[in-house]
């Protein structure tokens, strides 16, 4: 008997029919507004991801070398992937592009509550628009996706932050700071004591008094952005392309999910503008859900032609923690429309009444292991089949079969000839007198 | 500017969108026969394949030592980690277990047309059933799964054989014969010379008559495998085993499609029973498009209990080539039912209908680049949208939108609070005079 990898997972049927339900629904959100979907690659080259994120990445990155010789990695992440099909095609893609993708990928990283090796996100992005009705759509499309399984707005709240006021507001001090380190301390911050965060931002440059205003500044709330358009100009711009970004959610009827939230940060250096991450409104899921924002510098960074993108990727282990905190996961079990039980020698006309149901679209078993009439009750139990349909040599006789429900036990006999006839989803009740 | 992995693909969306309804449609028709969608790990440890496969298969793996020291290999096919999950739930599985999923696998081979190092597959199995139905049934998806893609049965030919047949043939002759290398040799009957057909079968112990003899049986019509089943008690129970999967694929409807053809091996060893591979008619897709068959020994080999089992995973390559030569692969290109066209600072109407629209289930774009009449209106050209709404300022004075079809340039005004009102997918006709 062989283990799995460590930080693998099997998906077995329950679990599976629940994850696709996931899957499916925050999916056709994205159809729905026009998002096409892609297929990228499980291998890039390592360098890819090197060029991006420094030599420390490959610690955290299933690489080798292959039999050509050529140094490649299972891929972390979609966007490298993606920016290298926008560069591939930047002529001939209309813009703006607006793709999503659902698949795995893989880190080498600490197994926890949440987080494994072989991780699914969706990955939503629109290239080719700086406007904020771009930034706006992807965060409408955030929330119909999490409203579309169910959530309420009580359930989860997306915090929005802008990479240019943080920076703004940094460049603002009379100090040297280390403005990407900086962001990353603020956006440790939530998960580290006040003292550490101080000695962190002070580690980037700012006196102490500098970290505590700076700290300060960062719990701005809406009424008062004012107040930091007016320390430069630079934060001027900011501020007004973050207020158009949530002016232009109002028009997407999402505002409400919205919470300005200026220590947001998001880990990843290549943003440059809106950001947002989704939390647990009852904190239940102590990690962000998922985030997004705007990268306008990666594709001209991946040898393309200036070309601004905003983006988001929900990943699915967190979302169901989310889905399942909230009451919305659904009960992992498997859903059957029919079973067509044998009795003696009547599979000619069980395949038959089979063939006809299945054909209307229904989830039909019939058996397929010659089992006796028990046993393949409890397997039609087991499938939780809605409707058993048995067909007994005895029945056959007077040309009849037996139509039984198995949430009430009811049956009846229906003319074999008549089945399904006309009926779309025949049940008891269409043949009951 | 970076380059993909070689025999590594990127799909943009309009030919995702064709793969896309091919995996729907297939997955579609295993869903109704109650096969349940499954999750697999990307990486499984290397001498799970080492073990069936013997050494030489590292040779065509993505085979590497993670960081752990784990030595572990990207999967190059489903069957070893459906074994390994069966073997792990034994108890709590109840059968017949029957499993569906499409993902890709990857091989170090060579790149050639319809074969890449990454290539996704739908692996459909039932486990639990030695029963000529479970066979039968497996042979039935097949059929319907190409059926339900638009093929006609003049457009491909399923080649059905049995390994006992040929083991018991070749154990009838006064010689010794390596069992399993004469199959492969068999396998490989279509793809060389005559003579280095039989100098194979020569070194696996038959005397060049008996390979000829050997050869000609093989050609054997279904009319005469009484013949062959008069040569020895086994050949009696395999042709008897045979008879009964074909005769239970007429229950299933799918018997005319089906061609006996014993000179069909299938490459892999551990097949049991009978074995098919699918052509295309005309012969111009030249390769099997896909096979499977009876394997009952895996799972024992797993360190499971006995277990019978049946399958098969059609490649979505070949697939896509028969489904081109044969004119049903769909057109490579966008569909869209709206595009919401904003004139002037008309975004918050626009995105209210477009929300609207959304909610009908529709695929519905607008503007997120704040662009022209005309650029908007090449863009909606370039998405296939069906119907434009254009939102304009001055119309909307009037209160006032106007639908335009794509297709014929028809247009007609409508007003703005009756749209879409009560329609479920309104166009033209509905508010034409």
């Amino acid at each position: 008997m062989y283990d799995r990898v460590k930080g693998f997972r099997d998906f077995y049927p329950e679990e599976m029919q629940a994850r696709r339900w996931a899957m499916d629904t925050i999916e056709a959100v994205a159809a729905r507004y026009g998002f096409r979907e892609i297929g990228t690659p499980a291998l890039e080259p390592t360098e890819m991801y090197v060029d991006k994120s420094g030599e420390e990445i490959v610690e955290e990155l299933y690489s080798f070398e292959d039999k050509g010789g050529r140094d490649v990695a299972l891929t972390p992440e979609l966007t490298p992937s993606v920016a290298r099909m926008v560069v591939a095609k930047q002529q001939a893609l209309s813009k703006p592009i607006k793709w999503v993708s659902t698949r795995p990928f893989w880190r080498y990283e600490q197994v926890q509550q949440g987080r494994f090796r072989e991780f699914y996100q969706t990955n939503v992005d629109i290239f080719g628009s700086a406007d904020p009705a771009a930034d706006a759509e992807i965060l409408a499309v955030a929330v119909d996706m999490l409203t579309e399984l169910g959530l309420s707005a009580e359930d989860f709240e997306i915090r929005v932050s802008h990479r240019d006021i943080l920076s703004g507001l940094l460049e603002s001090f009379d100090a040297e700071v280390d403005t990407r380190e900086a962001i990353r301390a603020v956006d440790k911050r939530a998960k580290v004591e006040r003292e550490e965060y101080l000695d962190a931002l002070y580690e980037t440059g700012l006196s102490y008094d500098q970290a505590e205003t700076f700290d300060e500044l960062l719990q701005t709330g809406e009424e008062d952005l004012e107040d930091l358009a007016e320390r430069t100009d630079d934060l001027r711009e900011a501020t007004e392309n973050l207020r158009a970004v949530l002016s232009a959610t109002e028009d997407f009827g999402v505002r409400e999910s919205l919470t300005l939230s200026l220590s947001t940060a998001r880990g990843l250096d290549y943003y440059t503008g809106v950001v947002f991450e989704c939390f647990d409104s009852t904190g239940s899921v102590s990690r962000s859900v998922f985030g997004g924002g705007r990268y306008d510098d990666l594709i001209e960074g991946f040898g393309g032609q200036p070309t601004p993108a905003v983006g988001f990727a929900p990943g699915h282990a967190t979302l169901q923690l989310l889905c399942e905190r909230a009451g919305v996961w659904p009960e992992e079990t498997l859903s059957t429309d029919y079973y067509v039980l044998q009795v003696g020698d009547t599979r000619a006309t069980a395949a038959r009444i089979a063939r006809d149901l299945r054909e209307r679209g229904h989830v039909v078993e019939t058996d397929v292991v010659d089992r006796s009439f028990g046993a393949q009750m409890g397997y039609a139990d087991g499938i939780n089949a809605e409707t058993v349909v048995i067909v007994g040599e005895q029945d056959l006789e007077n040309d009849e079969v037996t139509l039984k429900e198995m949430d009430d036990g009811e049956q009846v006999s229906v003319p074999v000839d008549a089945f399904p006839g006309e009926y779309d989803r025949p049940t008891y009740a269409d043949f009951a007198e």
